[in-house]
């Protein structure tokens, strides 16, 4: 067992162990993390095929209550329908704030229940247990989370820390190839920003391979995540370098209306366009490789005028200005404010 | 002009002034609280009718952009619906965080207002200006931002402290009485759980009087509500001697289906059953004569103990036990807690 301590301020441990969720239930209790008596189990179809029976059980042999609510996978169930559905089944299992919600799944299940947990009367604790790669490395530690509205991806959320992750690396086994290449990006996301030692080691491995390296690798990602959440909790200033081949990235999966690129998909070809057009050319060679060593893709055959002109429509935009991040060398981020315009013209020679 | 400062993590103040409003715009300047341009206003169709266009006059004349979003008046719209249309209406405002929000109205609009408010892009800043008599001495001060589900009331909702709090008594002229028994239930309130003093005044003055004290009791009230949230900003302990009266209340309003008893009168209802059961029968007599100064009713057509079987449904609950609030002796509030068997048997005794 693995603990990797985060320090914000209702601080909380991730816990990496293998065969974690069969446990679950007896960890809860060991760890004193909650006086909760009651649980509830928020999980997607695919998710609970293989998973959420074990969760309900070991919760169950321990002493606990528990129940679980499925809804259908995918970014399409991340919005204020599915969130209601959420809410009325907390009413009906006569939730209180002495009880705890569990996020059992990916990016989505953790973020809607993320702001269940939020903002069900004000506010009550939640456990999470990501399963998937993009999940374990990226969303299930730093307390973001959001529902998306029409008008955009993650327009409505809240910060709201779990009381503890459970990481378990089996659940990957089970992960389908789309999913495994989807958190990739943003694995690789993390060695661009700031450890130039995983970038290189990424270069060596690939699709097959790296899964035996997660030991390693899914810890260190953790590990900067941590570091960066734990210097700015509120998302006000550090915390932008993990948008590094976000700003292009959004832009690319709202040109696509959010189909077919995943998320980790558009941040792999955002990473690429912005090393293309802000650092040497051998640094873009080498994640260009990178990259596709994972199955992602490097770039989207629209014209890069066209992308960024999407750029001012960021949430992270102050005003009539933007912020966004170049990793030059490699290893490293800086936070970059220019007006859309000025970001705009960078991409303006022809490369 | 006066100033009431609440020492909060996000620390803000209250500031008092008739005419406030019509220089709205040149005081968000002048106090230098925001570097905000746009500010979007949210108001019912009710308080539209007289107050709206006054401050986005303001807002303008001093050089910031401002609009308005209006909904139709009532809890009937503090609802998922209702803020769904608001998120879609700054989506099209192309809100960022940088930008701000004016709560302009009751209680309604400040509870939805600030959950939009803690919530749209995980959060932007918003100002709190109240127009009713409930707004001003209680709903505006401390943070607690909601919405309603077809469950229940502030079932879902955000602590999110406003950036200041501008209190207009010049609107309380345009109130319907009706509005105005509304709010004197919660301003009995504040004499019963902390200032004998207050209530001993308000046993002196009835609807028409009172109005010539608003300068001292409004203030008077405001501060006892500062008092308290100062002491416990997110409701985990002290906070709950504000619900004095609100566990058979809202009993009462969830018997009724929200309709007969607006919120004022359930609470005054709630504190007279209280104090006749938990009090000397000289409390119950002088409480029960100061509710009706303000025509304010003070009992129900409702078997006791029917009431008090709808308190297990009680937001406050934590498990099968239930806090409750004793006010004995006027201005002391006693915080108990009790299984809900425990409490609803103190109802058993013929009076």
């Amino acid at each position: 067992m693995q603990k990797i301590h985060v320090p914000v301020k209702n601080a909380y441990d991730v816990i990496i162990e293998k065969g974690i969720l069969q446990k679950c239930g007896k960890l809860i209790q060991e760890l004193n993390i909650t006086s909760a008596k009651h649980f509830v189990i928020i999980t997607d179809d695919n998710v609970d095929k293989f998973y959420a029976d074990i969760v309900v059980t070991s919760l169950k042999e321990n002493g606990f209550q528990a129940e679980k609510f499925v809804f259908p996978h995918g970014e399409a169930s991340k919005n204020a329908e599915i969130l209601l559905k959420i809410y009325a089944f907390l009413c009906k299992q006569e939730i209180t704030r002495s009880d705890c919600l569990i996020a059992l799944g990916g990016g989505v299940v953790g973020d809607i229940t993320g702001f269940a947990a939020a903002t069900f009367l004000r506010g009550l604790p939640y456990i999470q247990i990501p399963t998937s790669l993009l999940a374990q490395v990226d969303s299930s530690v730093g307390g973001k989370t959001a529902i998306d509205l029409p008008e955009g991806k993650n327009l409505v959320g809240a910060f709201k820390q779990p009381l503890a992750v459970f990481c378990d690396f089996n659940t990957l086994q089970t992960l389908p190839e789309e999913f495994l290449i989807d958190g990739m990006g943003e694995v690789i996301k993390y060695g661009m920003i700031a450890d130039a030692e995983l970038f290189e080691n990424l270069c060596q491995y690939d699709l097959q391979s790296i899964k035996n390296h997660f030991d390693e690798i899914i810890p260190t990602c953790i590990k900067i995540k941590r570091d960066v959440v734990a210097q700015d909790e509120l998302d006000t200033g550090l915390r932008m370098i993990l948008n590094f081949g976000h700003t292009l990235g959004h832009a690319i999966e709202a040109y696509y209306h959010y189909e077919n690129y995943t998320h980790g998909c558009a941040v792999a070809i955002g990473m690429c366009l912005m090393t293309k057009y802000f650092n040497n050319s051998q640094d873009y060679k080498k994640l260009k490789s990178c990259v596709e060593n994972y199955k992602l893709p490097t770039d989207v055959p629209v014209a890069i005028q066209e992308l960024v002109s999407l750029c001012g429509n960021d949430k992270k935009r102050s005003g009539s200005q933007l912020h966004y991040i170049v990793c030059s060398p490699i290893g490293t981020a800086n936070i970059k404010l220019d007006s859309v315009r000025e970001f705009q013209k960078h991409f303006e020679r022809v490369i």
